[in-house]
């Protein structure tokens, strides 16, 4: 089919799969199809920390597996001792990446129904809890995908071209995704001319994971330096900004790749919508606003240095801020599950329903 | 000397040496200090294209000595003859890179100067008069980086830390450099905290040459992605943004690498001054406003391919325009070796004098 040149396999970011967890490796793409098969914490948390697995869901649903990993593998024969151990786990895993919300939020979620059953119906109970947690995780993730993807490519306007930064597709919500969630199916109903894709650095999932997906999908692309974004607005040849979300405030200040407030900057500048298309899950009611929202600084080298080859002079220092924080007032929209979230956000997001919760 | 921990032996980006045109590889630093020599205007041209010479007045200057070399190798008899084999060579080197002005203002100045020798002289007198107009177009460039220095350094604030994007240092100019003409003496004078080092995708000018040559004069800097310039002005972190210029429009439209126009808007966005540092020949008298700047689009493999190593999947386009252009709204200073131009620019670029003679 000419629509999808390169592959029309199926691939799935993150699944429970044989007693482990999955993990296609983004690290590897777009030259290898690799998956991992995780059975331990230690590579669990590696596989997080080097953004193996990325996508603030995606990570979350990472995350929940690998709870329920170690609730599998636990030798305890009493609640205490096994609630103990996933506490020790959840402390672990939290600590990889501490921008997204996902990741404390679902584990939260798993520990929580551990501890419920653990109480009610013993370790045993609790380890299944633990896992069915994690699977209920992922079933909503995929239902809120869909609500996301239909609320979203109804915002996408016939002709557009769209602009959108790092990597928000299946990849990152192992579902539809968030923001290429609504561009793919805009785009299966002809609105949409060509997706700008952001090449994304230092990481580049923009020029790696975005154009891989969006190139699957048989959407028209083009990469382009990050720096480019600003004067292609400028010439008229970007309707509208679409990029996913890592941590949302109550106030509707929002976390994402570093990069996303330029966008929202230049996008206001020149009078352009830019959508934020993210699940509830990414809305952390304890946090007031962005002020509140720590920034993970990433090492030196992933900037200094490229597949081995170092860019910089020897000595060469570099700040590497991996999200930044845009301000509410910059944001167009809101695209959750639960319909879009316009301002005053402090108003909309507090009417927003909570997650749903888990079908059990 | 602690200041200038990796090398003290100095670098010139473009010499007249031993009867050839001698370039400094920017292609191949910082991982090596490579001069090549060159003999030829096809050798001339191909390092032009390929960059391994950048910055606009760096560029002129290589441009006009490849122009005398060219005389010299001539073989014509007759002034006509000489003067359209000039001509021809003149076209060829002019086609290389479409945006900066200085190549093609410096490959007027050779060719009216050997023209006159020619009419008058004869074409010995022609292909010295070559050479000379091209160390005169350079030793006036060593003066102009004098005067921009001490202009640009007085702009800047005690406590300052600076942007800069792409390299507009010594390299660029063959003599201080524009942004950084300006930035190290500042540094030197104990005012600048710390340089922030933009990346500059695709071709990494400032991660690979600024760091390098901030690292030789000692100064204090940090590489950073292009896309954390927004979020660190939003920090606080940014107190002005220094850069140079490909080409300057009568009215004050700027010409500069990919991102100059991202970065002179977020700076407006964060009241923070943009400071433009070029010598009056990258003022075009023959562009009224940047909409006549023709911006050049280079390949794809720029953004798509780095070191050898494909970054993105089989089949992906990208759109690699190499310059932007920032309306002139948005400058707050234009520093040149006649001083510090200020809005409104149509009248003060009217009023600056025209670019110095050689003194012959």
């Amino acid at each position: 089919m000419a629509s999808r040149p390169r592959s029309t396999e199926p691939y799935q970011a993150v699944a429970w799969h044989d007693g482990r967890l999955r993990l296609l490796d983004q690290t590897r793409l777009p030259g290898a199809l690799v998956y991992l098969e995780i059975n331990t914490l230690a590579a669990a948390t590696e596989a997080i920390t080097s953004m193996r697995v990325c996508g603030a869901p995606a990570i979350g649903i990472a995350a929940a597996y690998a709870l329920a990993l170690v609730a599998q593998h636990d030798r305890s024969n009493n609640p205490a001792a096994l609630i103990d151990a996933l506490h020790t786990a959840s402390r672990t895993l939290a600590a990889t990446r501490p921008t997204a919300v996902n990741l404390r939020w679902a584990l939260d979620r798993v520990l929580a129904c551990a501890e419920r059953a653990a109480h009610t119906d013993g370790v045993e109970a609790a380890r299944s809890a633990a896992l069915a947690e994690a699977r209920a995780i992922q079933a909503e993730q995929i239902a809120a995908d869909a609500r996301m993807a239909q609320a979203g490519a109804a915002l996408i306007a016939p002709g557009s071209t769209l602009l959108t930064h790092c990597n928000a597709g299946p990849l990152a919500t192992t579902s539809a995704g968030t923001a290429l969630g609504a561009v793919i199916p805009a785009h299966r109903a002809r609105r949409v001319i060509e997706v700008l894709v952001n090449e994304t650095r230092p990481r580049l999932q923009g020029a790696r994971l975005t154009a891989w997906e969006l190139g699957w999908h048989g959407a028209p692309y083009r990469v382009i330096a990050d720096s480019a974004a600003a004067s292609l607005m400028a010439a008229g040849l970007v309707s509208a900004v679409v990029v996913g979300a890592d941590r949302i405030a109550v106030n509707g200040d929002t976390a994402n790749k570093i990069d996303t407030y330029a966008l929202a900057a230049l996008a206001r500048f020149h009078a352009l919508p830019l959508y934020v298309v993210a699940p509830l899950s990414t809305i952390d009611a304890g946090t007031p606003s962005g002020a509140a929202i720590p920034i993970e600084q990433r090492d030196a080298t992933e900037l200094l240095v490229l597949a081995g080859i170092t860019l910089t002079p020897p000595g060469a220092r570099a700040l590497n801020p991996a999200f930044d924080i845009t301000p509410v007032a910059l944001i167009t929209a809101i695209v959750t599950e639960r319909g879009v979230l316009r301002p005053p956000y402090a108003a909309s997001i507090a009417e927003a329903p909570a997650p749903a919760p888990a079908a059990r």
